[in-house]
């Protein structure tokens, strides 16, 4: 059911990000060792900010790993601040509407995970959804009608509190049409300078999702390690699997909480919808 | 803004319909003689009836001039009846989804023209579906919501009444909000046995449609004509656009009527929406 | 490195072949249990004979498991000899002409396995085409230049020795060059009438093969299983993997030997390149 | 038969060479006013020089004007020196293979036009290419065989010379089995600093193609132009049609001649195929 990567930091390389680790996302499109399916071949995206105010978009139904377009990108472009997202369709279509990342303005969302019956609950979900907004939905995925859901309940302004009230609402939703676990999730979002991370699940038992150590600290257990010589101490990945084995390189993120990525002091903080 | 053919009659190979003529759908892809575009490039679908309770789809966003998929098909399938569609998009992606013709258990529908500022209006009559087929509408084209909100209406018991009621009800919205012509259609139906043929348009200057003379008729004119000796009686074809020029083979639907295509008599009618 | 099928005997709708069973080759294409890859997800391609003199084709480039086309294709198409196959590219592009079958006139061909360090090869092998067929090579695999060499070298008259012939050949060039093993191959070729069924690797260790018992011992074996009870005692599989867990229903081809379906007896030899 | 661009100057986002002229090559994939069809929209190509030491490329088989990902990577790529492409296919299949700009290490070559009865002079053209450089070719297009056999003669060292004697093999070569007119061509070639363009066909009607003229005298002919002011004084433009209606900016390239586009002083020079 997906997998994805949110890089921010020392503007590098795409191909560093996505074909250089050993286990790099496109690895993980083919291999995938601790995600719901082993292959995630149901198309990709990759978003990232630079040139213009709002990110760029680059997304495929192709399976990552044999797009020639996305391996020349790789090695063409740069960026400090990158989504990428491998999929694994639920249900809904292979259409680059429903590739994530998905964007509004300058604001990308991505996800793993789904809405528990979806279908079921698509309407009322899709009725909540600001009416200026709602034909800004292009795909049918879950995870978009969740971005819009989440913008109309104040994404921009303060976005633990709009997932929390997001998250809550398809909580809601749901329950009321006596689901049990209506919400699997680990989302990333960002305004083109803080990367918001959340994993959560209504059943406590969500998607993997890791966070890097601190640059400097790494540098510290692995002084050798080329990789990351020419990295700022601000750069960070949040990760739905380690990019390769490195003890202390990787942390996971604990149940029901969000870490937010920004230039200064990262934070962890819990996560609970608001009901 | 797309070409279509409807096909009722004989058994036949889908190329006879698709590529022998010398105007064929296939040439209007790219050459267009009537419609709004020369060119009608932005994905294609066919949907025919025959193994199954259900009609097939093949529909694909490549060009319809150059996939390869479907000139196999064309000379490996037969039916007798067949709704095939060229699309020249006007704001919705080029996807899967957004081809015609859409499905909804036994029947088909196709259009061409469009919901004007359906941006705007999407809200409204998506609103207007019925709850238990909102989830059903897979892609973001005016076509597919169109098709819906004539299911709601009542197109499996009385396809004429529910076109009308959806078109007035899409007129309806759409002057609320001071849209000028809210709609500009031509449409073909079918529940697999009987063929349905609208034209219409608020500003009544509506897009081309042809439906093809009786077959003892073009015998009796062109007795020497190979290509229609062994097609019986009840043959008939609804097109955007003549498939090849022949005088007294082709004869236009009038503005604002419609036609019914069945074994046994055909039918021509005036057609109002019903406001 | 792919998986293949092929269906001689009763005329039966695709989906019984492609989807119904429990391994199916849509299974396989995610779930290869035998392959040297567990993802087959580099294209697709369906055979089938039916309607016009030489088969049709159905290929595409988007893994098999989510292609909406051929889905429908499979609920609505008959055919009572049938090629399907999945790709594990290995190296060479995803793209229509890259997926089997190759289709010659009225034969069919599929392949899973490579010819080692093709690219240093491909020169030599594709100037032993005869020079009427050497343009009618549209893609670039391994797989298609063999073919080729095989119709230079006689498939149309007399397939095994014809394959013997051009096993040998890719044998000799790759060993003049240092190859150790230069052919790894299960290979299915037909004329529309008979199948022919390879296994063979100059290693000694070939890619796994398949065929379905006697329809009337199978019968004996399971009297209740329905799925088969519609099957003419023609009815004959070969297949990469078995399509379900059957004891007695499936039999290994044996290393280096061939099989050949037919009506009437069918027959199993021993096979050895001509050097 | 294809439009094309070559681009060297100020560095650039691609929007304003691809998407912003009134008559861009987006334009002109849909409305051709001088190719020898209408529509090219047979896929695409873009390649550029920037990150790395080899030119980028993007390409597509969708038609330009639809494609979201050109779309997007236009508005956030910047280069001083981009080739870009549309496709009118001469028979060859429509893939990503067989879409321009070709590229070979830092070289990228593109075409218009075609070589004549090409099916039947494949295997000698391509007998002629290096045999180092054979696998190398992954298409089926006159246009990337021509580049081979360019490669061949020494496009690297010398590339009119090169591309003469090229044009003139090809030209023996058709000519040798009665084909008149073997060659009809437009083609740039760039090694990421100089770039030539030829202009010449076996019967003396080529292709249009035009150059920019020098932008200090456009901009003394058009003072108020913004779109050209930030644009350095070694800016050119080579096309195939011109992007705006602007006397005295756009010079017809004369038939048989070629033109070096550099750092300095540009040249033009008459074309003569070495026989």
């Amino acid at each position: 059911m997906c997998r994805w990567l949110a890089y921010s930091g020392t503007v590098v390389l795409l191909e560093r990000l996505l074909y250089t680790p050993v286990h790099s996302l496109i690895d993980q499109s083919l291999h995938s060792k601790l995600g719901a399916t082993t292959t995630n071949g149901d198309g990709f995206g990759v978003g990232w900010y630079g040139e213009s105010d709002t990110p760029a978009l680059f997304k495929s139904i192709e399976p990552a790993w044999n797009d020639k377009n996305l391996r020349e990108l790789a090695g063409h472009v740069r960026s400090g601040l990158v989504f990428a997202h491998i999929r694994a369709a639920t249900g809904t279509p292979v259409q680059w509407t429903n590739c994530h990342p998905f964007r509004h303005g300058r604001w990308l969302w991505m996800h793993n995970g789904s809405i528990a019956h979806f279908q079921e609950l698509k309407r009322e979900l899709q009725l909540a959804v600001d009416p200026s907004l709602y034909s800004a939905i292009e795909g049918s995925t879950d995870s978009e009608t969740f971005f819009y859901v989440a913008l109309t309940m104040g994404l921009e302004d303060d976005p633990p509190a709009a997932v929390a009230r997001a998250a809550g609402f398809i909580e809601d939703v749901g329950e009321k049409r006596g689901i049990e676990y209506p919400i699997q999730m680990t989302v990333a979002t960002t305004d083109g300078t803080t990367v918001w991370g959340f994993r959560y699940s209504s059943e406590g038992h969500s998607r993997s999702l890791f966070y890097s150590t601190k640059l400097s600290e790494i540098r510290e257990l692995y002084p050798d390690l080329e990789a990351i010589q020419d990295l700022n101490e601000e750069t960070r990945l949040v990760v739905s699997e380690p990019l390769r084995d490195l003890p202390g390189a990787w942390n996971e993120v604990p149940e029901s909480s969000y870490g937010i990525v920004r230039p200064g002091q990262d934070e962890l903080h819990s996560f609970k919808p608001t009901r």
